[in-house]
């Protein structure tokens, strides 16, 4: 009998199929930054009065045949992201984070009492921090040497989905753009896909560093397919 | 004051400076395989009888001026790679890989009772894992879909380093080359090299896919530079 082989590592994660979770639309809310440079500007302005930005991201993980997939935006057709936002100065962590995901992708349904409560995201380990050096829109998987004021950590969770789910999928971004969601179908500007992982890997060109570093992150979890 | 931003990570972990390492020699060992084909062939052979074969690799991390840096080996000025190799197939996984280490990387000092024989080595998370699906030489950080007996899986660990330590470096290496090694001094045809996290990100065309990744592993960690 071969001899075993998943010695220090995290635990093993469920994941269940894509076709478990459905999806909807919820109203649009109003773009916070019309350009790039406005959102610097911004982060400019929150640096001074509060410090360093605290932004988190979730990665949402399902499976279709056996192979992993990553829930992600796509804004109008070119654009990826995952769900998440920064925090307000004074909000809780982890806490904070949840009533971003709500605003943005509230699931709702048995387990949760209303679109907008609830309280089970499941917010599992980090698996990466980028940090912003500058006022700039390079971000790097360290702090690089001699920067000792980074001006945003942009934190990426697991997040384990649970069994099912309706998700009430969101619709306004990251403050980026203003868009309007249907999952899995031709949308106005906005998509929710699912991303397999061989499709993110080695493809910085289409999803950039953050996004393409994704299946690095996962490799050090086992899956188990429902 | 600002609000923390350290929630759902792994414990800070300690780096030592570089200084702190001393390195010497060992003698040679012989060589395994003569070519990249000639281990493919072995690893048949070995997948025939044992299954798939495991190997582990150690991701030793110091810091110099308080940026992180990864101990690697480069072969003949050109190959780089981590100190490990693939474990005998009677063997337990993180025992076996300790022997290995001490075969290749054996630390000496006050601490240990002699060379080669080290039970110290602190063998910590796993950061990666790469598959093999076939006798080929590509491998990636998932197990690629409708593949359900991958030839090799590559482990990689974070190993913390000892605050000081010798290290009788090394040899022979993962059997693909014979050489001998003095560290950070100009070798016959190996060097030991401290590689930092800049270097080594977004370099897959020097380091390759597996060391260039390294920073993305590391980057749900914190550091506290001693
Ligand atoms: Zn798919
Ligand atoms: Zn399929
Ligand atoms: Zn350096
Ligand atoms: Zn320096």
């Amino acid at each position: 009998l071969p001899k075993s082989f998943n010695g220090n590592q995290p635990k093993t994660i469920r994941l269940y199929p894509l076709s478990n979770y459905t999806f909807g639309t919820k109203e649009t809310q109003p773009e916070e930054d019309p350009s790039v440079l406005a959102r610097l500007k911004r982060l400019e302005e929150h640096y001074v009065e509060h410090g360093m930005r605290r932004t988190c991201e979730g990665i949402l993980v399902c499976h279709e045949h056996n192979h992993p997939h990553i829930l992600m935006l796509q804004i109008a057709n070119a654009f990826f992201k995952l769900p998440g936002d920064y925090l307000k100065p004074e909000d809780d962590e982890v806490e904070g984070f949840k009533m971003r995901l709500n605003e943005r992708l509230a699931p709702v349904g048995s387990q949760f009492s209303g679109e907008g409560v609830n309280e089970d995201w499941e917010i599992g380990d980090t698996l990466a921090q980028w940090w912003r050096p500058n006022f700039e829109t390079f971000m790097y998987p360290f702090i690089p040497a001699h920067v000792t004021r980074p001006k945003e950590c942009k934190k990426l969770y697991f997040i384990q989905l649970p069994r099912q789910s309706w998700f009430a999928a969101l619709l306004s971004f990251g403050c980026w753009l203003t868009a309007c969601v249907e999952v899995l179908s031709v949308p106005k500007n906005m998509k929710l896909l699912a991303v397999p992982l061989f499709e993110l890997y080695d493809n910085t060109a289409r999803y950039g560093p953050q996004l393409s570093a994704i299946p690095h992150l996962l490799s050090r979890y086992n899956f188990e397919f429902i």
